[in-house]
């Protein structure tokens, strides 16, 4: 196995055919990691210095830690097997778009994002969201402004060449 | 789509038939999340009232963060569907298994449930730790003490329920 550092344009392209990934947050230095279903655009850094992923959540720990301190961690991974697998890792900011004018431009773009990513007809809030949230409340949108993003992937290689890597780490 | 709480015995049984989560750990309230192999006996309960997951990793930014903030959180899960997945979700420390006598006995546990899980022979090791590592070391043998553990689990539902249920949570 052969583990390759990606570019960034390699790590956009991989977080375009994504839609889940794990959403890390901390309080008081205690992380809290979920899954969670986004939208990315990996044309968006043509227009922008600063791209972002898009996201939607009930009220809950997840937002009320991320209101609180706004550092989170994003991993984003695609485990075909143990060999054969792509991991992106974003350290970014949460970022709220309330349902307020000075927001209605991003909160559309974020809903068209949704739109386009099938978010809507299917019920991934209930899906992505489900610890402590408050059911009847409406929809939260944020986005996570990424600040800085890696990637590494795993290809599979010949068997000489895994004969030459350490089978047993160990010793 | 219906979500169940899970009972602390689903949980530990859904954990006993996974091999990867995501583990983030924090530094300065900076929360930082990657995927990881690890090792999980649903009967030591039985045993013991203190459970754990255990894992290794060659030195890098996640054992060093870990050492320097115990405080760690774990998300493990299994996505079939969008309407079809088990997650759990644990709060726990970091509790490092040094290569001296006083830990001979966690060691050799460890070991143990390393080779019944097929995490040997493959190259694990360098699939689940691939960031800032230091390839010439030993791995270092950890273990997250179960705190807390909660679990959901979200089942498919007739079409006459699903259709009772917000199609538009947005509305």
């Amino acid at each position: 196995m052969l583990v390759h550092e990606m570019t960034v344009n390699e790590c956009r392209a991989a977080l375009a055919g994504m839609r889940v990934g794990r959403l890390a947050c901390a309080r008081d230095n205690q992380p809290y990691v979920v899954p969670f279903h986004f939208a990315y655009d990996d044309k968006a850094h043509i227009y922008s210095r600063t791209t972002h992923l898009y996201a939607f959540s009930m009220l809950g720990q997840k937002i009320e830690w991320m209101r609180a301190n706004p550092l989170v961690c994003v991993e984003v991974d695609e485990i075909k097997r143990q060999d054969d697998w792509t991991s992106v890792i974003i350290f970014g900011r949460y970022e709220e778009l309330p349902d307020t004018p000075e927001f209605e431009a991003e909160r559309a773009y974020a809903h068209e994002m949704f739109s386009r990513h099938a978010m809507w007809w299917q019920p991934a809030y209930a899906a992505t969201e489900h610890r402590g949230e408050s059911q009847d409340s409406q929809p939260i949108y944020f986005r996570i402004r990424i600040e800085k993003m890696t990637g590494r992937r795993a290809d599979v290689i010949e068997e000489q060449e895994r004969a030459e890597q350490p089978a047993t780490p160990h010793h």
